[in-house]
Order: structure tokens, then sequence, then C-alpha cells
């Protein structure tokens, strides 16, 4: 079969490799589409770093591995003593994998396991015509949800966590940095929770337009406004009751701090390519939390497939182009790294 | 009257200046026993900092200011409208001034006033051998609470405060990075209020003594031990459930980080000459909270007060050494630069 796999930093190649056969309490699935991610890009680009350089942990996983984590498909067939998705269905794949026995899981944090791994990233992925694995990565779809918008929903799961995570009730004003696929995805979950203000800050013209069509009440460019000034006059004075990083910006983050009410706090999305230097004395002196979230846990993931099946959530018009297996390098990864601006999501259409 | 003031950066002067007198509302207190804290070092080695050079937005005061914050005394009078303290009664000041009105005021959290004043700081203080403030300032100490014991107050709500912002509870096993008198602080008040183990970092010899005799259950030495691994050791491999950073030393926050459970919490309570560079990505995977502690609310003070009646907190052996008014500049400010570690607090005897 035919399979996307990464074999190191900007070297990415359509194998044909063997197509896995479906075990006990496994789950055979014939991926439809798959979504590019902000991470799959980071490996693209400065990679390997999630993906493993030697055999992943848990997986036992190394180098070239099928990427993709964010997609659906349709069940091709299940093994002995799965019972909760059927061949011939719909379903998601929640890509993250644990090992149980760490810290992190053994208080009950399984997405935050010292020794995760990702189907896509240390475990053969989407981008591949069929893919195999341990049944409980599975989530049945209802028909009304297109293969499309599944591949939605593990970016959504990690703008729904964060949301979750934070202090966030309705009626609050949240200020984000950032208007990419996380920072959209954040946008419509405060959105469908009641939000009074949503001000994202963004500095490219097509995040701004679609940072306004989903949700955004105010969309502010800091090379044009003084961030702090602005959040707190649309705040009252007060500033933003929740701040959500989805840039990662040293600048940004500190100004965030100043745009921050006192007590507010401040979830970091992004992951830092390098540490930033945080203005502590300040977030002191206000009492703001700063905490980060990761990933998702499942309540996330089903949450965010029961808002898309009461069509709470919409957010199909995230996806901004679709290429085809071979196209995966230079329409996708390529594309991006040269025109962030001018997507927000695209989709690998696996078997088209 | 004899008052020390603060004119510049290493300029201490012991002055001779006008009594003030007590007016409507106010009250007029013969200050005691004064601690020697660590932003009066910091004004003195590197300020003014907190001290106004022009006017203060709340009380009107400059350079030169009569500094001290941490006292009590014997109430002289009380003017016209005071009830709750009495000519002849002990009582304790809290020196901290809000404006009432600004955002953080607004929102309840006035002890994080965005113009906030001190007395002691932005205003006349204890180092004089009399001082008149509001009357709100002053609560009365019982006389079996010592004079001495009253200067120890204001550090000790600094403690109260950080530990009652965290979300510790008794069984709990907390990190604290330095044993200086605020690491101390927050050792006795989490003794007091039950917690499991209290892990204390420290690379000075005496306050590796102190920190133990306060209540630490253990003491590690960041030159000797690995810190992140020792504290995992002592925690079941879990790590801490809450930090205090009562340094604000950029790699021991660092490590901090790796030494906290998932999910935990590090609260600062260092004032920071640098913007520390922070290990956002560690701190988010683990989706730890990093806050920081501002002072102390009315209650902290309260509650200190409490727990000194009743006996609960004994914190006379943090005063290491007393000083005369006319010492202050010698014996105490360039005797704790050049020998931090000599001592854990320095009383001035104002009236000695």
């Amino acid at each position: 079969m035919r399979s996307v796999r990464f074999h190191g930093r900007g070297d990415v190649r359509v194998d044909t490799i063997e197509e896995p056969t479906c075990g006990k309490g496994q789950v055979k699935l014939r991926p439809a589409f798959v979504g590019v991610c902000g991470s799959d890009l980071h490996e693209y680009s400065g990679g390997p770093v999630l993906i493993p350089g030697k055999p992943h942990g848990i997986t036992g996983t190394s180098l070239p591995v099928s990427i993709g984590h964010e997609f659906g498909g349709i069940v091709e067939e299940v093994g002995e003593g799965v019972t909760h998705v059927s061949p011939g269905q719909k379903a998601v794949v929640r890509p993250t994998i644990f090992d149980g026995t760490c810290a992190s899981c053994k208080q009950g944090y399984q997405y935050c396991c010292e020794n995760i791994g990702f189907i896509g990233l240390s475990f053969g992925g989407g981008m591949s015509e069929h893919i195999v694995a341990p049944g409980g990565h599975f989530y049945a779809l209802p028909d009304d949800i297109s293969l499309e918008t599944a591949a939605l929903i593990e970016p959504l799961a990690v703008a729904w966590h964060a949301v979750n995570l934070s202090p966030f009730k309705m009626g609050d004003s949240v200020f984000i940095i950032g208007g990419g696929p996380i920072g959209i995805g954040i946008v419509q979950v405060l959105k469908l929770q009641g939000a009074k203000h949503i001000i994202v800050a963004e500095v490219t013209e097509n995040r701004k337009v679609f940072s306004r069509e989903f949700g955004a009440t105010h969309v502010l460019d800091p090379k044009e406004v003084d961030i702090p000034q602005k959040v707190r006059e649309l705040t009252d004075g007060i500033g933003a009751d929740v701040v959500f990083d989805a840039a990662g910006v040293e600048g940004a983050l500190n100004s965030a701090i100043l745009a921050c009410r006192t007590h507010g706090t401040i979830v970091n999305v992004a992951v830092w390519e390098k540490r930033p230097h945080i203005n502590v004395n300040d977030l002191m002196y206000k009492e703001i939390k700063y905490t980060g979230a990761a990933l998702y846990d499942e309540s996330a993931f089903t949450n965010v497939i029961q808002a898309l099946c009461h069509g709470q959530l919409k957010p199909e018009k995230m996806i901004t182009g679709k290429v085809k297996l071979d196209e995966v390098d230079e329409k996708a990864f390529q594309a991006l790294i040269k025109d962030r601006d001018g997507h927000c999501k695209i989709l690998v259409d696996v078997q088209g």
C-alpha cells in the first residue's frame, strides 16, 4: 500500500509498504482525509522532534514513520473483542498513546504521559491507504459528520481542552494571541460557550479574516495598535479574564501579561522553539496564573464530536485546500512553509 | 525627632525631622522594633526602585523617605473617629497603601493596586521615633505578643498569603526554593497547616540550619544533589504538589518545573532583577500552573496575628540581630550585603 513517510528533516516520501493486518483488540481503518498540522511542519522543517530517532519507548517505532495524526476514515475490519465500532462505519482516531505507568498516568493525567506517543508521529499514521491500531483509539462517527470534518476533530479537541482547562465561563472576555488553526479553533469553542468579547491579535491578513469569520469580536494588529491598552479599553479598563497564547512569541506573551486582568489566567497552547524571557514581576503583582494546555483528554475529544453532531461547531471553512498523497511534499509542506498565511488547514485526500 | 531616611542608592542617614501630628482618623505610634527587609536592601544597593523619585501617586511623598515597613509599637495618640486602637496599646502596622480606584482595586484585589504604596517606602516609615498614618493601617496586638515579634508579622503575612493563594492542602508535599526570611516563613506556615514533606533547596549553611529548625523535613543543596530527581524520590516518584520560589534564580526555577508534579502549582514570591528564560514547554506538557503571590490581603495579616496569639507560630528565632537607629547603615544594610547568610532577620531597635 502507499504511505507518506517521514525519513528525516525535509525528507517526506510516498513509499510502498506492507499493508498492516488487524489483530485481536485492533481496528483496521481506511483513512479518508488527513489534516496537516503545525507539528508536522515542525518535524519537516526542524525535526525530528517528536518523531523518534530511536525506537519509541511505548510503540517501538523509529524512522521512517508514516505521518498524519488528524484524521478519520471508514472502518474496514475489527479484531476480536472490538464492539464499539463496526466495519463500514465512519470513525475518527484519537492519536495519543500513553504508557499508563509514569507519574502523570498514575495521577490520572494520561494525556500528559511522560513518554507520550502519537499515531502519525511515533506510530504509523493516517497518510496511508490503511492503518491498524488498538481499538481504543477509534470513535464512531454518525453519518452526517463528513470525513473532511472528521479531520478537524483532533485540532478542535486541542482548542476545547485549552478552554476547558482554563477558568473561562460564559460572559468572560478573552484575548487570543494568534489566528492560526488552533487560535481559530479556540475562537469557535469560545463563541459556542458564550464569551462576551473574543479579541484576537494577528498580523497576517488571511488569518485576520478567518478570525472574524469564525467569531472574533475584535481583531487587533500588534503592528498597528498598543495591544494592552486596546484590550483594556475593550474590557472596561480591567483586562481580559483569560488569555490563550496560540503563537509562542516572547514579545506577544509579555504584552499579554499587561492585557490580562489581575487574577486572570494565561493558557499557553504554543510549542516554543526558544525559552521566552517572561516578565514574572508583572505576572506576580497581578497574581496572574500562567499555565499550559497539553493536548486533550478523552472528554475533549468526545465533546467536540458531540458539538459537531449537534451543529454547534461548524468548522468546515477552516479547510482551505486538499492535496493527494503524492502532492504532500510540494503542495502541503512546502506550500505551508512558503505561505503559511495563505492557508488555514490543508487536508490530504488519502484515497483520492 | 530622629528618623532613618533613604536619600538615594547607598545613602541612608539618621536625620532630625519634624515630629508628625495626629489628625482626624489617624493614629500616632511610637515604633519599637523594625525589621530590615530584602526590599530595603534592594533599595539600598540598586534603588530607588519602589521608593519614589517623584511624588508618589497616592501619598505625594518623594525622596528622602523615612524607611522601615515591618514594625509595631505603642499607640501614642488616636485622632477623632478612631476606636479600634487606644493610646498605650501595642499595635502592628500593615504598610500597604491602595488607591481604591485602579483596575485591581475595582476587582477587590486592593493589595494588587496598580499604584500601590507602602508606609516605609512611599510614605514615612517605622525607623522613626514617631509615625502618623491613617487608622486603618493599625491592628491592636494582645500584650503577650512581644514588640520584637510584631516586627515579624509583615514578612509572615507574605508567607501566609503565598500559601493561602496556592492550592496547598494538608498532607501535600511542598518544595521551597530558598531558605531566606520568606522561605523560612513559608516553612513555618506549611508546618502549621500540615504539610507532609517540606523540602527546601538552599546553598548556604546558616540558612540550611534555619530551614531545619523551623520545620523543613528535607534540606537539599543543589550543588550536591540533582534536585528534580531527589524531590521525585521523596514524593513517591510524583513530584511536589506545590513549589514556592523564594529565590528568583533562573536555573532553580527551571529545575523546579521538573521537580513539580503534573498539574502541580509553582508560586513565585521572589522579585526578579532580570526576566528569566522559562521552560514553557515542560510547564505546558505537565499542565503546571505558575503564578505569583503579591504581598498579602488583610486576612493574611490578621490570620498571622491570630496564629501568633495562639502560639501556633513561634518565629522569634528568626531574629538574629538588633541594631540602634544610628547603626542601621553599617550594622544592618552593609552587614546584610556583606554576609547575607550570617543573618535571618535584623531588627532596628528604634527607641534603644
